[in-house]
């Protein structure tokens, strides 16, 4: 008799999102005469760019003609793609990766949630606290995670690196050696970030203990500020110590259009082994590259063109996260993230725990955001919004925010 | 200090096709005057038909406007893409199958691959011989398959079904009793398929053992004849032992552009626990949807329009796998498949071995085919050659056979 993985029984309870998504319906049934506001999942809501549009339509005319018809893309990812990432992430940011380091995939959490199977099962991960539920649950799933301790929130066999507002959002170095550091700066869900010399410290010290980071950096477009790393790459010594995730959802709005990338390079090594070379195995057996058009429009984020029109669709997300600040500060609220990122993250007022404010947001407000204990206990207390709606409904939704 | 994966580094050598695409390459770069036919990797070849190319440029169109857009998409796919599948997939050919039983990915390799993943490390699998690479590596990948024996070219802990000419293709119940079953039906490599009332004695087996039977029916479009059964749930008592896993990849020319979808019957249990919930676990955690403009192609498959324009893409490849079949027999080759697939298999012939035959094709006829030992060691002493290329390379790499 066949028997399941038991590990996925340990999860406890469903996927955070979907959690909330069934509160908002239910709400949302028994007030159909309410228009709710959502800020709460990052999903972006504005059009592809017109660039973009046109390297899609383009690339379908391709796929329309025998002569430029294309099949099953290089195990890798197209050249055309790869070559225009390490030119422009990062060649000319002073970054030495090859256009051979770069594979192709998509979406950052794909690649978040699969990389861990390159990994022994016997490794131990250290998560910041809280954190993109992705990372945990997908170790959760391979069994790396020991027992669940439903009273505090957490796994024996995880280490949890408290981010708050005591420690700025910066986790410390843990106590325990970790093999496998997850980092995701700009973070999500807090919104804030790590200046370049303190990643620097995480990196010496990845090398010095033998752990590999995997830096999760979806959001470097939203930077803003001079000391902040677009990439653990800028750090001193990060090839034989990290992998870079990178996602187009957040930067060019593929949320739905599934593009990203990871970076392994070939320095980062276990004996005499590459992790370069497992994933690359992987690539190879378990997933088969993502569309012709697909990867043709992740080009065009590339060009000139794309350039300016994607500058201006994060200037007009950044501007609703000024407005959440701005009009959070004002209705008297502690608020931190938004200046690097598109997400805010907020003290719930009062004694109210997170999910408490959830509830009191959705029925007072009429507005959805994500309860801050829905990425780890540390999060309790806390509440993310995100800058993605339109800027009239981030308007109308902090004009809600104010008069509760 | 971290620690690798141990697993891979127990695959031998690299994926088949790399293999053969180096050779390829090597002997292009020695002998740049000669012209390759390449009949060896399963890609297609015509372009996407009108009625897809039209849906996927409104669908561009729709991601071009705030009104339209879409961001992230429903975790199991989107409905109107689930719904036509459910429909002419399964309730118009009297399957049982419903829209919520079905997952969209973004194709039946990544699904065929990823599937085991829901399954006890401790289960046995058992996979016909030769067999589509995939389905063995990646239970290599998980652990499953105890170690490897260089020699025969097997695993200790994987069940090998044979199928050969001696038995029809049609592999016999396995003296031991596997947990898993994978069973791909018409066939990849052989192009051989199985009737309906053979098909049914696995059903009943699996039933009867408690074992599940992955079903991958990605040639399911090239059927012609009326006792072969296009969906293992044609088989009474399917829902209770059987995953179908499907591809757009063939019937409509999807290998560059991504879509496939797996059915998993919510009768399908173990214990209280379905596999539809575990699936929809990983598909919502390691998964983020196949991007909506390939989804509204997707559904431009099952339009009047779309369906007849397959119809003659289908008719176009299986002129060729009778250009093959009926060219090989006129040069006194051993042919099977090609009646209800897209692929011809060969009976080496001499004493020459899989990849003797493969050198000698390449150096002789010029002519990239794939050797059947590459496929598992029943597949030694037979070759893939397979219908996808254009008529008139199809023909003129038979011209070339019947010369050497």
């Amino acid at each position: 008799m066949f028997k399941i993985n038991e590990n996925y029984l340990k999860l406890p309870g469903s996927y955070l999102f979907s959690t909330i998504a069934k509160k908002v319906a239910a709400y949302s049934e028994a007030h159909s005469d309410k228009s709710i506001i959502r800020l709460g999942i990052g999903d972006v809501t504005q059009p592809l760019a017109p660039a973009i549009i046109d390297s899609l339509h383009g690339a379908v005319d391709e796929m329309a003609k025998a002569e430029t018809f294309r099949g099953y893309a290089p195990d890798l990812g197209y050249e055309f793609l790869r070559t225009a990432i390490a030119k422009n992430d990062y060649a000319d940011k002073g970054c030495e990766i090859g256009a051979d380091e770069i594979f192709i995939s998509d979406g950052a959490k794909c690649d978040s949630g699969n990389i861990q199977e390159i990994f022994s099962v016997d490794n131990k991960i250290a998560v910041c606290d809280p954190v993109y539920p992705v990372y945990v649950d997908t170790n959760v799933m391979a069994g790396r995670t020991g027992t669940y301790d439903a009273k505090t929130e957490t796994w024996s066999d995880v280490i949890y690196m408290p981010c708050t507002a005591e420690n700025g959002f910066v986790p410390e170095l843990p106590k325990e050696t970790p093999d496998i550091i997850y980092l995701c700066f700009p973070n999500n869900p807090t919104g804030t970030t790590i200046a370049r010399d303190q990643l620097q410290v995480w990196v010496d010290y990845a090398n010095k203990v033998g752990a590999v980071i995997i830096f999760d950096a979806a959001y470097e477009a939203y930077i803003s500020e001079e000391n902040v790393p677009h990439s653990i790459y800028e750090c001193e010594g990060a090839r034989t110590c990290a992998i870079e995730l990178r996602s187009f959802s957040k930067n060019a709005g593929f949320t739905g259009t599934r593009l990203g990338f990871t970076v392994i390079p070939k320095d980062l090594k276990c004996g005499d082994v590459t992790l370069h070379s497992l994933w690359a195995r992987r690539h190879g057996t378990k997933y088969n590259g993502a569309p012709y058009i697909i990867q043709r429009a992740g080009e065009a984020v590339y060009s000139e063109e794309g350039k300016a029109q994607l500058r201006e669709q994060i200037a007009y997300y950044m501007k609703n996260a000024h407005t959440i600040q701005q009009g959070l500060r004002e209705a008297g609220y502690t608020v931190f993230g938004g200046v690097n990122a598109p997400y805010i993250w907020l003290k719930t007022p009062g004694q109210m725990t997170s999910w408490e404010f959830f509830d009191y947001l959705l029925e007072k407000a009429n507005v959805v955001g994500t309860p801050g204990s829905g990425f780890g206990p540390s999060g309790e207390g806390y509440f993310r919004l995100t800058a993605f709606g339109s800027y009239e409904n981030t308007l109308a939704a902090l004009e809600r925010i104010k008069k509760i």
